[in-house]
């Protein structure tokens, strides 16, 4: 019997999709790491009684673990610990300790800031009001956040920024309800299988064909298609795991040059690892600077990532680049010429080993009969081989076809740092 | 007596977090167009009894509206109409004319990509099967959405890739069972006030003198934190508008400078508007091109865009941005000098009107006691005037340091242009 859990994201701002939830998904992994299943996730604004339905929604969905993200804070319109205390059946009290604590926070950012005193202290009382019985988390910021028990249920209620939601979130976890919780959670195990460059259908079928031959029961299987990846999930309890290897080796032999990863790793992190210490530098244009954010974004990047150039304009690639002016007058500013000039020109001006270069039309407008919008090349440079160069058609809106070449890009890179055959 | 509307987003990969919902914010916006107030978003896994208790929480909760996003691909896990027909009483049928459709619009796929007719036909006729007495919407991709009436309620079940769901949504407004909703929707007013630069309790301190001053009932007001920006969306019925006025007038009052727009725009729309044909060139390293992503995120991004270095070397800010050497040494990459260095490089290396750079420390290493993780320093240069430089010390991870970061460049950017004064 496995533990369920339930999220209720709260904040007007979030339901409105004003603000992007990064609660959500991180909670997730968490929830996914101790093998507690997540059931739903519901996005609830700051109306009390929404938040209420919402947790009531958890209760009869059978929902062992609820845990709330936002609505701690000063503002009027932060309802949570008065909510989950109705729910709970437990009455808010003054915790005196818990106040002065946050009053001790509070005077470092008073003077820092300059705040009124008077606004501060309102707001710091009703941050320290604690349902009956609950234990009450060490705030990160200035909120802190709660454990509730609630008729059998766990009710664990967290302030809505990401760093101060994750640092209090590991306090909750080493709490006594939470524990309790957790002796009956699942022992799963997952495996993640990604794939690069098949359609969907293809795998459905190859899905289809391993169910008729071995049976699939016993494994919970999903699939999902983003940004030209192919990413297949499969869990197994530890009875299922040989049959989950199976599937794994399935794939391998149908799959196998379209397969990335199969130990969780994403593309990124096969490129920091296949890069090392060597250097990369990019050349971009319709991408306009996400391939190198992408790059930069994971910590230690300085170690193979030497920098980039956005050249948005013809002279940009002439001039920063290196983009001979007649390769631009002969072949337009989309195509595979310019793509490798612009790959060599951002090794050569950065002296680094490789050199990838993305340049396309992103739309909506800037298309022609003969180059349309989502017509993307890419080039990668380096390692003493020839240049890898490829045109592709992206279809989608702007957002899609630049998201997406990123991601092409990143494949080239990596087809050519492994060595192995790019296909057509 | 408004309309409530709940969206259901379904996906294992949306819930587990590995796929960022992109529908949920656009169907909110929609929404608000219409007058239709959300009471809930919920996010649900393709298990069937999960999607079918997310669509009682929603009858429940009184929602006139209930909208899904996914699961009508040709996977055995795609399953919302035949979950969607048992909740409202509708036996699944098979649309013989919309097999043809769908049938028609796979070959041009299936000739494109070589795939497997068989894996296809199945495929097909899965996506035709209709509710009945549901309204079929012609296909955008090869899933056709479906306006379901459901007992009262009416169901939208449109498909998971944005650009289909937003064609799909186009069609399902008009429908007959859509419009008998709208009648009822009240006619909402709303004023989004942005603010850069103010702690959220100082608002908060404004919002009660106002409602002590004058009151504030009948005003629906929500207030959110993001990346230094502070929003707030004032909704008013039209009784109520002229309150919502004056609470407009008061913000004006007390925060005059710090607010930047109160016309629903955005920083990137200021800084698009402020610029016109003017260009901008960009030079970054903490940010690592995200500045440069941030700016050509528009469409005709080029008008002003010039380009942008990514250098995230000290050999790189030399030799692409022009920066000396002995200005590295003496003040380090992470300086007020180095800052201006970069953006009067960027500048003229792409002949632009005005360069704007940034230099930091995103972390999680490469701190030190003077110069701490979160340190980072911004110019903007150009206009003939003084360049503006400012060094400040942002709290947060990695991703934190380099997301606000865009956003105070953008900043600082501005009020060179609107020529006002820069705060210290």
């Amino acid at each position: 019997m496995s533990v369920r859990a339930g999220l209720v994201i709260t904040g007007t701002e979030v339901l409105s999709g004003r603000v992007q939830d990064r609660n959500g998904p991180w909670l997730a992994d968490r929830l996914a790491e101790l093998g507690i299943e997540l059931a739903h996730v519901t996005i609830t604004g700051d109306r009390p009684a929404d938040l209420g339905a919402a947790l009531q929604f958890m209760r009869n969905e059978g929902a062992r673990l609820v845990i709330t993200s936002g609505g701690l804070g000063p503002t009027a319109d932060d309802l949570t610990a008065q909510v989950v205390a109705d729910f709970a059946g437990r009455p808010l009290q003054l915790d005196e300790a818990l106040e002065q604590r946050i009053g001790e926070i509070i005077a470092r950012f008073a003077r820092r800031w300059r705040l009124d005193p008077e606004a501060l202290q309102i707001a710091n009382r009703k941050q320290a009001m604690v349902p009956e019985g609950a234990v009450a988390l060490d705030p990160v910021g200035t909120a802190p956040g709660l454990v509730v028990p609630a008729n059998g249920q766990v009710v664990v209620v967290l302030p809505g920024p990401p760093r101060e939601l994750q640092g209090s979130w590991a306090q909750a976890v080493e709490t006594d309800p939470f524990r309790a919780v957790l002796e009956d959670a699942t022992d799963y195990r997952q495996t993640t299988v990604r794939m690069f460059g098949i359609p969907e259908s293809e795998l459905a079928q190859t899905l289809r064909d391993a169910e008729d031959d071995f049976g699939l029961g016993g494994l919970e299987i999903t699939t999902c298609l983003r940004r030209g990846e192919l990413e297949i999930v499969i869990r197994a309890e530890p009875e299922s795991e040989p049959l989950a290897q199976q599937l794994v080796e399935r794939l391998r032999e149908v799959h196998g040059p379209s397969i990335f990863s199969t130990d969780g790793s994403t593309i990124d992190e096969r490129i920091a690892k296949l890069l090392g210490e060597q250097k990369l530098a990019v050349g971009e244009s319709c991408t306009g600077g996400l391939l190198a954010g992408r790059l930069t974004d994971r910590p230690g990047a300085s170690a193979y990532f030497a920098g980039g150039v956005v050249s948005y304009s013809n002279e940009a690639k002439e001039e920063l680049l290196g983009v001979p002016h007649e390769l631009l007058e002969e072949h337009g500013a989309v195509s595979a010429e310019v793509a490798e000039a612009m790959a060599k020109g951002a090794a050569e001006r950065f002296g680094a080993d490789y050199g990838l270069a993305v340049t396309g039309i992103a739309g909506p407008d800037g298309g022609t009969p003969d180059k349309p919008v989502g017509r993307v090349c890419f080039a990668a440079a380096g390692g003493g081989d020839e240049t890898t160069v490829r045109c592709i058609d992206i279809p989608g809106a702007r957002q899609d076809v630049r998201d997406r070449s990123v991601t092409v890009a990143l494949h080239l890179l990596r087809l050519k740092l492994e060595g192995g055959e790019v296909p057509g």
